[in-house]
């Protein structure tokens, strides 16, 4: 499971070239594919985007400018274009515009069609250009440009977190729902607008809120907020469990402290005498910590991890897979051997990998493993932008829990229910989006209720 | 001076990638900024293009399809972008398309202001995306693609040998005026659409005629020609000057004849006695050549040229220009010394080049130093897709022909006049572009004359 | 402080590439600075070496032999020169020669001045070479390789783990002080040696038993083991302290049990009451989750270390610094805020990185900062293979350790003292190296002692 | 046929970096392998080289030093490897020393052997590394480097210009027959030696001598010539026929000067009647113009060259080969149709490729195709430094001239014969290295009567 991209946005009193290299880079883990940025200097956009980490797309490059967007996209096999990198930059009656996007727009291809019909022609697979020229055709319409943006989200169903540069101007804009994270932090010098906390911590920039779901922050030589939709915030409860930085504070709660509430929940769902509480690294190493406290069984290490995977890492041949897993997580004998050991990560979502991984365990010596998932079993494909693979893969559409136990090999397995997810978050149920695991896709019938 | 650009296009019984790649590389002549090619394949168009040179660009890549388009981009110093390089491919109402292009719209600005008037967006600097935009347009209006390309033609003014790939179709383009080359072949394997000749005969695909001026041409299941326009033709008289390969016939005509001619004409206009005639290499040798047969004055080489001069080399710093040519050209003084020299080039734009190739010659020991040039005295900007700077750096703008042979130090200076050149190329004076010579720019009241 | 390099030679009935990159890569974390390979194929050996990470400098790359060694080389800012990576490959009176190198001669300078003096030619700055020439010496004067080999061992005074590739067969050697690890593993395919356990476990060999201090191990047809010197084995403390993977065993005993037992022994030496255990990432963890074991303080993370600093990644100018240790590690506020907090590491050298964190754990809100370290005060250089800054930077050399502690602003500061780190170790006091603890260095006395 | 090599050294007032640059860029068509240089600077030798062209090898790269050598090297398929290339560097008992090399000693690998047996170590597979033991080796026994130098030639048979860069000196060597061009300029602030004398033009140093056949000259801060043996110069007859840049003047005489003689010689040996005098670009173009004036036929070109082949240009596959010649050379139709065609080339080695132009000379129009060839036929192969193919596949070895006309379909054949291109030289037949062309191999005997 990976997600689509992080956005960033800055306007500042000096150059933000350093400012958006360094803030991208805390913003890495939500995209690894391509990295690109677009500064508003004499009257011109430029941008410079390109395949690869922060690290090497900007070796040797400086753009001038005051104010600029950032986006990082995540990394797919396969067929990946540089076309499809951000931020995009396009030329209409309204000007030059630059669009950095995370999330998905569940109606977008019915948005392209429509678009297409009316003359509109497309140069790249995004949603995001299909949002550059709704927001262009509104701009157009009512000759006001923040305006157009709020028209433009009236037409857009799914989730976006956006940065827009237009001119010297930044402008933030989350989705109705707040699906995808968006933060706005202000010093003396900066104002930044990033899709997690963490980016802001980086820069040094304090924190100020949240962009709220349905707002438009405008950063320009005042700050603007304006908000044309209702707030109907059912921010993604994934972000929580996986996907943001474990640093980060999304909608006042931390990351952290959900990710080790789910643990305290495991335990407390199903308490079960071991030797050895232990996760999947990284994914689970906080929830494992959670579990340790509160059972007060022994937290350790039990897999350590290669950190040396680069891009080029080529995988052993098909025929022996197996050895993949062995290359990236090696067990540690000394830890392991005569225990009773809780293993711990944040989901399941094939079984393949947590299956080479209780079969390491015993072959280190381990006496039963105990599987403990952070997340309820998921049984729905996402819409609002987390790339799953087709939901006849999941694991827990096949196979009743038990069912599951038996073929990863585990001793027991035990899922947090979602009253349990609920409550380590700590959110009101109806704020979150939970489709994925109980179906309930927050946009069907919410979108019609949106303010006119 | 630098054009802009070659288009190809292929449908074969076989896959197309190297005929393209051979193909492209035969047209690298043309520009060596950026290559690319497009094919179609599985209802799918695949795209790839990169900075660099042919070799590069597709080293390591392979794509599959039977019916494909290529293009390759001249090389400038500074702002050049991924993003503007080709194929362009697009999505609209009509389906995908992807556009090669050569060549440069009078009204490119205009066109695309009124595009975006009507809401269209832009992602590229290009004309090429303004075209794609026209076609997609007319298309949807007439619901026939190839109508709808003859449309869009009645729109765009200026120079364009296009290549289109629509479906498994490839729609060879050449505007009205038939300002740049496109040439036509076949074999029994394979159609071929290229800017020159030169790539034919790479390709060992039979010649069958050139494209005609204001034709479309579209190579399917079966071949149609379409003519929507009253044939105006008034081809670029600088494609047989400088810019084709000599080996490339455009029109019915040879280039190398031409050049060749042009020598001979430049020793009747103003016989002068010396001993050796010679060339700045390579833009001169053909005419040299030609120069030497009339006269009976025996034709040698002065001055070598490096030929590794690659795509990083770092020319000297400010301060020591005078090496760079140096660096470039080499005299052989066993040939130069004591001698009477006519020295030949294709044409002088700012002078400052053969001025330092007549010092070099002159402290080489030649006794004289007698310029010939093929190419009248350029005084215009060209508006249909040859890069000149700005005509004020023209030195024919600010000095008659005895001041220029004073400032680059020669004897003698000697220009082809018009009739010359006329003659030379053998093509009827109406059916050429001498705008540059002669200010007589062929679109402004030509245009209204289409056929509608 | 780094180290420099790690060694592997596998024989196997297979080609080896697929095993020596996998291998490596596995022991990446001993340097990342240049990787390379040699294998033995039809009486020669082939040599791939480029400076990077196994990933990029074996990509598509791929050398035939069922016999070969392979070394990666630890990263540097500054003069790294491709001709310094290894394995080093020489042509001699005796035929051809690998080597691969892990360690450091405390005579290899003068050595290198003697060999100079008889004639020898030196292509690199390395002790590799001239171990490499050494060797070849050796073997020419006694007629046998392995003889020769022994006889050089003789005359080098340092740490030194090699692996040699001499016709079809390995030979591996770890010096008599075994300072740096080597082990041996086997399985029905393949024999192994390599610098660290780990790498066994990633190729699926099981472990044998590691190569001993003064050994001579041959992996031929047959398997061979010689012995001319007296065992003095002193092992380098620091690889259990930092620089071997958790998962390794080094001499039959477990890395991690190692660092769990440094973190329990620095409970028990200054129990202090607090609210969480906390460690800087990733050196501290291990010892950490000893100490929260001990002391029964939950353990948790504060500090978030951002995993993706690539090679190119340009650090914040020098006026900037502090932006450095927040780009790398950002502290979790809801984790650390109104807490007393333990923060440990395995070692502090100059203390400028813990001041900015304990820095930013107050700023986090952290009530007290109690520091506690694994590994007593470094105060002397390494002269065996660790590349520590001169030890006029030791800042445990400058202060005492409650100034340090004022220093670096903690609550309180305890390091581990000898006696309970040759605890935590559980080898004799005698069978290891503390000279950069205690002065003793094993050589200045021992060398003589070496059986004639 | 490819020739090993080209040497430069320059001592200056100022950095030397850009000179070398530029003056390795004026020697790259002596190799496109791969490039370096060594630097002098602060009592260290500072290396850069890597594969590739001069421009892309020094793209970002700047070493400081007034005294420096460079070195290109030439190109093969296959085996190349980065050790290989140079200027080596090694450290030895009389300090540092960068050595780059032209030529090929035919004693190299018995002089190898015998360093060896004596316990010398190496690390690359060249002859400049055992040159530089060899000068290592007498530098310490004499106790003088240049003395050393001179006593190491003794040992040396073959070919060797060179270049040494010691302290802050450059040494220039020419080996006793002067097999290899090398000059010396000087201008006020720098001495150099080179190659050829190109080099000095691109510099603009004014050409002062060629570096004598035995010779070694010493570039300090005073000038020393020594020649510890008899001069028994026999100069490559091949440099001149086709290796040597034109504009370079070898041992007194003009490269493009030989290069027109032996044009007029081969008309002289056997006209024909005939309508154009044409020539395989660029090897036969000089020869060709000669051939033209001697005759009184016009001169023109029939075939142009594509000058975009780069590194990474992949050929047709095997069963296409034909398709390789049409890549790189395609015919001017309008100037070989109806004509008898004179077609002029240096060289035939396999004849696979003239035997292809001839054939698209036919295909074009031709009448008649007579094909002059430069140098007599080679029959022996060179051990003096060109890379030549077994002398098995010299077609001359195979076929007697008549067969080789019918073999490559040619209406008539001509070779020079010795006499014609001893007279086309200008140099006395005992002073020229013809061995490939007679087998009268000048080291032999020669090498005894070295003085001592």
């Amino acid at each position: 499971m990976r997600e689509k991209c992080a956005v960033l946005g800055i306007r500042s009193t000096q150059n933000v070239f350093d400012s958006i290299y360094y803030g991208l880079y805390s913003l890495q883990h939500r995209g690894q594919e391509s990295a690109g940025l677009a500064v508003y200097n004499n009257n011109e956009i430029d941008v410079h985007k390109d395949m690869g980490l922060v690290s090497s797309v900007f070796e040797n490059v400086f753009l001038e400018g005051k104010v600029g967007i950032g986006h990082v996209r995540y990394s797919t096999q396969g067929d990946t274009r540089i076309e499809n990198s951000q931020p995009i930059t396009i030329g209409y009656g309204g000007g030059s515009l630059a669009i950095a996007h995370n999330g998905h727009l569940v109606n977008g291809v019915e948005l392209k069609e429509k678009l297409k019909k009316k003359g509109a022609v497309f140069t790249t697979d995004t949603d995001t250009e299909v949002i550059a020229h709704l927001i262009a055709q509104e701009h157009m319409k009512t000759g006001d440009f923040v305006n157009g943006v709020g028209k433009a989200m009236k037409k857009m169903r799914g989730s976006y977190s956006l940065t827009l540069l237009k001119d010297d101007r930044i402008i933030a804009v989350r989705d109705p729902n707040g699906f995808r994270p968006l933060v706005y932090g202000r010093n003396g010098n900066q104002e930044v607008v990033a899709s997690e906390s963490c980016a802001l911590d980086s820069l040094g920039v304090p924190f100020v809120r949240d962009v709220k779901a349905g707002e438009i922050l405008v950063l320009g030589d005042k700050i603007e907020s304006i908000r044309k939709t209702r707030d109907k915030a059912s921010v993604c409860m994934f972000e929580y469990v996986y996907f943001a930085r474990a640093d980060s504070v999304i909608d006042g709660i931390s990351v952290y402290k959900v990710r080790k509430n789910l643990g305290e929940n495991l335990y407390r769902a199903a308490p079960v005498k071991a030797d050895l509480v232990t996760a999947v690294p990284d994914s689970g190493i906080t929830a494992a910590i959670g579990y340790a406290r509160a059972s007060g069984i022994p937290y350790g290490e039990s897999l350590i991890k290669n950190r040396y995977l680069g891009r080029t890492f080529i995988m052993p041949r098909q025929e022996e897979r197996e050895r993949g897993v062995r290359i990236k997580l090696n067990p540690i004998k000394s830890e392991i051997e005569g225990k009773r050991i809780i293993l711990i990560d944040d989901s399941i979502v094939r079984g393949t990998t947590i299956k080479k991984l209780i079969d390491q365990l015993r072959n280190a010596g381990a006496l039963e493993v105990h599987v403990r998932i952070s997340c309820p079993p998921i049984l729905n494909p996402c819409f609002y932008g987390i790339d799953m693979q087709t939901s006849d893969e999941f694991i827990a559409r096949k196979f009743r829990v038990d069912e599951i136990r038996k073929e990863i090999g585990a001793d027991s397995l035990v899922y947090n229910n979602i009253e349990d997810l609920v409550d380590a978050i700590g959110l009101p149920r109806e704020r979150m989006c939970m489709a994925c695991l109980n179906g309930e896709y927050p946009l069907e019938e919410e979108q019609k209720k949106l303010v006119s």
